[in-house]
């Protein structure tokens, strides 16, 4: 399993990812999901990665060759060096994600083995305003909007109330990341196939590199305070509401 | 979509459910997917349905109806009024639930129409302790156990979190009801399909009679003080996290 979470917000990009792969519950490894990719200078774009591992690993290796329109020179090969747009990125990574997938489709025959796959991809050019995109196994992608600022792929659920109850398009870009870390710590605790380490990413408007690039892990003291801040907070917001008026213990009379 | 909870604390039986359906988001209607069985008194028996609505209510019809072992006579045909144990309950409802499904099945054929149901069954009898079971499609089920003192069917997962913070065996039954209905408003805020009102039913230990019986609806005063206070109290909580320590308008300097 895996959880990631893309956040655009009007300060700038946050992407997220956790580093936990499974093959059943008896195969559990840590992977790299979040990755920068190697790009000229004044760009930046950032891909995370959630399902099968080798069909994500084998559109990323497409997507670091190339693509070269048959007939053409090879000088006109395109790659996320040469792209001259986020969306024209967009477009390239959906196409090795789908030609990843149906030649492992192909291999994979009628076994019982999920190829799904999907991408995060986000970025900047020229110190244009960062895009985010959310590409589907098929190539095809949806983008961020200011509505609804993040996007989400993997183990979605667990995470998705706090998000969708905290982050707005002004939310300033650290409160976005301290919002985003509680939704990784809700999600880690209700799913043991997400987990620590998480790689966390962003970049702020007006400059096309990435601002921050660390890898949370355990001894991480920033996070297992706001883990335990959390826990602890959850509890007493949940103590001081007064109980149910509906039963005999009735907390009727404590309700202001 | 759905969404029920039960728990099953030390001092007796929660069970809960919305009471949205939908076949499509432009099909939208409130079904009761709680039912109190009506048995014969110190007896009482729940059933909370998620998945197809055909299915769920032909499966009720058939417990209904109770189940006759053919060549018996009829005073033998085994109803919930006559059942000695509520896991003998458990399995008659489990065996109506599996041939309705298997008759929908038969009829639906090709056409892609999921015939996925569960019931999550709970009660008492003659005073003595409540139980609570999932019961699958198949019509096999799992039994609430002290470890994780809840069940839940439907739309599981926006819910949970708040359940594995908050509820333990020894959590007061009227406490477990306000989580419960915390869990219901994430569930609600996330996932348009499950809506209220809420139907809640209680069972105290050594009584086997329903103690709180009530549907929560739009106008019900606490759940809506409930639903404010807790979106608050998130607010302030989160606010009251430092802010992290990894980008340029670091928190770091507040971390105590």
């Amino acid at each position: 399993m895996t959880y990631c979470v893309g956040m655009l917000v009007n300060d700038g990009l946050v992407m997220m990812a956790d580093t936990r792969t499974n093959a059943g519950v008896d195969n559990i490894s840590t992977y790299r999901k979040l990755r920068i990719m190697e790009t000229e200078p004044d760009r930046v774009m950032i891909i995370a990665s959630s399902g099968s591992l080798s069909v994500t690993q084998a559109a990323i290796n497409r997507v670091v060759e190339g693509r070269l329109t048959p007939g053409e020179a090879e000088e006109l090969r395109e790659t996320l060096d040469t792209v001259p747009s986020l969306f024209r990125a967009a477009q390239l990574i959906g196409i090795a994600l789908h030609e990843a997938k149906m030649a492992i489709d192909a291999t994979v025959g009628e076994e019982q083995i999920s190829t799904d796959a999907s991408f995060l991809f986000g970025g900047s050019i020229g110190g244009r305003k960062p895009r985010l995109f959310l590409i589907y196994g098929e190539g095809n992608f949806i983008e961020c909007q200011p509505d609804t600022p993040y996007l989400q792929i993997g183990e979605r659920k667990y995470g998705k109330p706090i998000l969708d109850r905290m982050i707005r398009y002004d939310t300033p870009l650290a409160e976005a990341i301290k919002v985003a870390l509680i939704s990784f710590s809700s999600t880690m605790r209700s799913n043991l196939a997400v987990g620590l380490p998480i790689d966390l990413v962003s970049v702020r408007n007006g400059v096309s590199a990435p601002e921050i690039d660390v890898r949370i892990s355990e001894d991480d003291s920033y996070y297992r305070e706001l883990n335990e801040r959390w826990s602890n907070a959850l509890r007493l917001a949940a103590a001081a509401i007064p109980l149910p008026p509906y039963g005999q213990d009735s907390g009727q009379a404590s309700l202001v």
